[in-house]
């Protein structure tokens, strides 16, 4: 066990509001912020904050308030994101595709190293610079590039089976977007991605610029 | 302006975090649940989720707590769940056709009226009954569908001036899947969906598993 004090699912949602909210801080060229500023900006009780800021081992300074750039390194190093890991997507189907293109890798620290399709149609075609591979092919890569993180994007009905594979293959952490829960061992982490939830944000706010 | 008071993004994250803890307690046959409960499965103060229950206008009972039933569906009407409605998406390419396929329109309270897209070979094809429409006929079919949410799924370049466009034909909210910051008049909703967060977030979970 780690001597760490888990961390709940709330507590991360409120460091990844104050990583967003330091950055676009630290891009208008400030330097400090108060617990204060940063709560009434959020709608987080500044206790709350204190709290989340000294579990990060940060002390602010009376007045100053804590250092921007200092409170972000330490952000980022509870998300893991000063050091480049290797990822994979299984599945390259429309949804496949889409996450292969996008941004999102280089910015919370990864490297798309590998891409698996069932599909013999799709294999050998690629994405910049990264060839899908047969899934006959997962063991084996994952082994020698040391993946240690998948992105399962196959159809809801291959999903528990690819998570299967996976974890024999090494994996340790699964972003699933397939509309079900995985059935793997306790030590695998399993971030289950739901865009529900952004619709149903947009639904609150709209609801509200309705009624104003 | 509303009477209602202004909810923040973070009140607002911890409503879906309700939702879909009671839903579960719901899913498993449990009635009633303490805020004590709540706060403790989900590793938020009591203090804030009986501040935030008392903003839904429901009372607990002493030592039984509050109803799930009633709570969930206060819940729902917040983020204006019960009533149906009408959703387009700009831009067919791979990000577009994975929502359109996705499961969840219906989840959060979504009929998805229409696509539209400017490449003609795609033009005409469609999903599940929904067809592809020219961008040209945007304006036309928002008006007549009485369509008010519309998804940007278009590559970054094109997605400022796709945000013009939904905006003069009467759209009221945008979930903007482009990596960039659309500039719309206040009174329209943006919901710009990070896909970053779910990454992050797994980061987190692993490191915590690889430490333990």
């Amino acid at each position: 066990m780690s001597s760490e004090k888990k961390i709940s699912q709330a507590s991360v949602i409120r460091l990844e509001l104050y990583m967003e909210y330091l950055e676009q801080l630290g891009r208008e060229g400030r330097k400090y912020v108060t617990s204060k500023e940063i709560g009434e900006s959020l709608g987080i009780a500044a206790v709350s904050v204190r709290q989340d800021l000294f579990g990060l081992s940060s002390a602010g300074k009376p007045k100053v308030g804590y250092e921007i750039e200092k409170l972000l390194s330490l952000i980022y190093e509870v998300f893991d994101m000063n050091k480049i890991k290797k990822a994979c997507i299984v599945g390259y189907g429309n949804l496949g595709r889409a996450l292969a293109k996008s941004q999102i890798w280089e910015r919370a620290g990864y490297e798309l190293a590998a891409i698996f399709d069932n599909d013999p149609s799709v294999v050998g075609t690629g994405s910049d610079g990264v060839k899908v591979r047969s899934v006959s092919e997962l063991f084996g890569v994952i082994n020698s590039e040391e993946i240690r993180m998948a992105v399962i994007a196959t159809p809801a009905g291959e999903a528990q089976e690819t998570a299967r594979l996976l974890v024999s293959a090494g994996i340790k952490g699964i972003w699933n977007f397939a509309p079900l829960k995985l059935n793997v061992p306790d030590e695998i982490a399993v971030e289950n991605q739901s865009l529900v939830w952004g619709l149903i944000t947009l639904s609150f706010a709209m609801k509200d610029v309705e009624t104003n």
